[in-house]
């Protein structure tokens, strides 16, 4: 182990953030430097005390005290443009989770990483992440095959934000189900082809304001395109007060598959399953982020630059323990 | 995708090296040069038409030809000698899985391969091999935590070989069993102490000889010292064709089970879980081998060269497809 700590970043507090800064706690080889932040930083009531709290304009100036910024913000609005800005100056980790937008992203915190001389570590967390990781070891192992994903149970951020839209609600959240008859069917190597509503379920919990129609709210939020239209959606009218007791974890999770065939006659059935059980989905997630920033900071040690996926990085590179140690330990 | 296919030679035609014949031909980036044998090659009956088959000693007279060697012995007896032989002239690719011997096995050929300026994957497969991957990242992950693993259902070879030594016994077959309620005990996060006995059962099927004492064979298998005092162990008397009949296959799996906990109060639990269900232990073993060739190949024509284990090599590189179509299909 080396003397010197890792010293961590956090840019951006909210749930991530804070999972972040509890995640660090674990790690003994790491040190929190300070959080960064777009509020007023007095205001910021931080989970441990005396670490420092700065406005994000700040940063630039500890460029040579930390050695990895931790990127908290969300996808959509935040990383688009704070991720390249960061990478021209730190080493970074994100969670940049829009799917479809991650080519773009990588290539422009590519090109300020590389510019920098710095390395970025995109699209950390599970899915992107782990799920990905597991998605490309069964492809590539069992290459006669389908790979499947399910999602949940758990909360999804977007549909909640959607069923909260709707006229007459006054909160609301959604949980997103895999239907257990198609994963059970996945598992015992039936291959199936499966819609989008054969494979998951979506469960509104919805309070709605005095006097709203209950009835025609049920029928906006079923009928909703995109986000629930395709699929097989319940929705429960219920209090604030149950909303605030019994829905306020994050709890999340999900399975990745992959069903094989190997053999002379390709009739030899292999199933290889990834499965997460959250009980907090920020937790976990900032919990990878701070893993992958060790592998960050290892990799600009050992040279390299640019940005980097969770599939471009040696499992190794993440753990705190040296080679020979994972080889008599873990191999 | 490079015009040029990866030329695999396999050493040692067993079901391994049967297994990782037939996963070449899913692969399409790779084509099978040949099979060399200790054997005479004359008599070796391969899968695949036209294929050219070469005694052992031949191999060096190929340096040139063949891009990765994929190695299908045994740990114990051949791969600890052929292991270095082959790393001094081609990339390999081996299975070899004494766990407690691994760090000098990884010495030996880290220094044959660094003298040839060749790359060897050592210790591939699934334990080791894709069970470390995901014990190392559970690890890494959530620090704070629990890694479980559990073999099974499957045949162990060692356990079943021990059997057919009892005097008596004719014929006869192990299978390791993972002991259901211990692994519902760890998915729900109770972070159980087991013992030997509680984490896996031992089911042995024996055929006796004519007129053997079928108490004293029972009695001597549970008895024995290693393989199944330690364990609650059932054995049943079978017929010989009934072996044939129910118990040809080579079918195993198992489980690692990462479960940790993360927050302010470290209160907050998570559960990883990695599963596989395999009908054939050598077929998928062998597809793992031949998914790590394409890596070696990549890792030397990058310039690399030494040993490196599953842990030492990106998801990446695995994957016939590039970097940018993993980011966008995989990702």
């Amino acid at each position: 182990m080396a003397d010197q700590k890792i010293r961590i970043g956090i840019v951006g507090y909210g749930n991530l953030g804070k999972g972040v800064e509890l995640a660090i706690r674990q790690n003994d080889d790491m040190e929190l430097f300070g959080v960064f932040t777009r509020r007023d930083p007095e205001q910021l009531q931080l989970a441990t005390d005396g670490i420092s709290k700065y406005r994000v304009e700040e940063a630039e100036t500890f460029k040579d005290q930390i050695d990895v910024m931790i990127l908290c913000g969300g996808s959509a609005t935040d990383l688009k443009e704070q991720g390249p800005q960061f990478a021209s100056l730190f080493n970074t980790v994100d969670s940049f989770d829009t799917h479809a937008k991650i080519p773009e992203y990588f290539e422009s915190m590519d090109h300020a990483a590389r510019e920098s001389g710095k390395v970025a570590a995109i699209s950390v967390g599970w899915d992107p992440g782990m799920f990905s990781i597991n998605r490309m070891y069964g492809e590539a192992v069992l290459p006669q095959g389908k790979t499947y994903t399910f999602w949940g149970k758990g909360v999804s951020q977007g549909h909640s934000d959607a069923i909260r839209r709707v006229k007459g609600v006054k909160n609301g959240i959604q949980y997103t189900i895999p239907v257990e008859a198609a994963v059970n069917r996945v598992r015992h190597g039936e291959d199936p082809e499966l819609s989008t509503r054969e494979k998951h379920l979506r469960e509104c919990f919805v309070v709605a304001e005095d006097g709203a129609d209950k009835a025609a709210i049920e029928q906006e939020i079923k009928n909703m395109p995109n986000y629930f239209s395709d699929y097989d959606t319940v929705v429960h009218f219920i209090t604030e007060d149950q909303l605030k007791a019994d829905h306020s974890a994050m709890p999340h999770g999900g399975f990745v598959i992959r069903s094989g065939k190997t053999g002379a006659q390709q009739d030899t059935k292999h199933i290889v399953e990834y499965s997460l059980k959250l009980e907090s989905n920020p937790e976990f997630t900032s919990s990878v982020l701070v893993a992958y920033a060790r592998a960050v900071y290892r990799l600009h040690k050992a040279g390299e630059s640019g940005a980097k996926t969770v599939l471009d990085i040696a499992p190794a590179m993440l753990s705190a323990k040296s080679g020979a140690q994972l080889r008599k330990e873990l191999l």
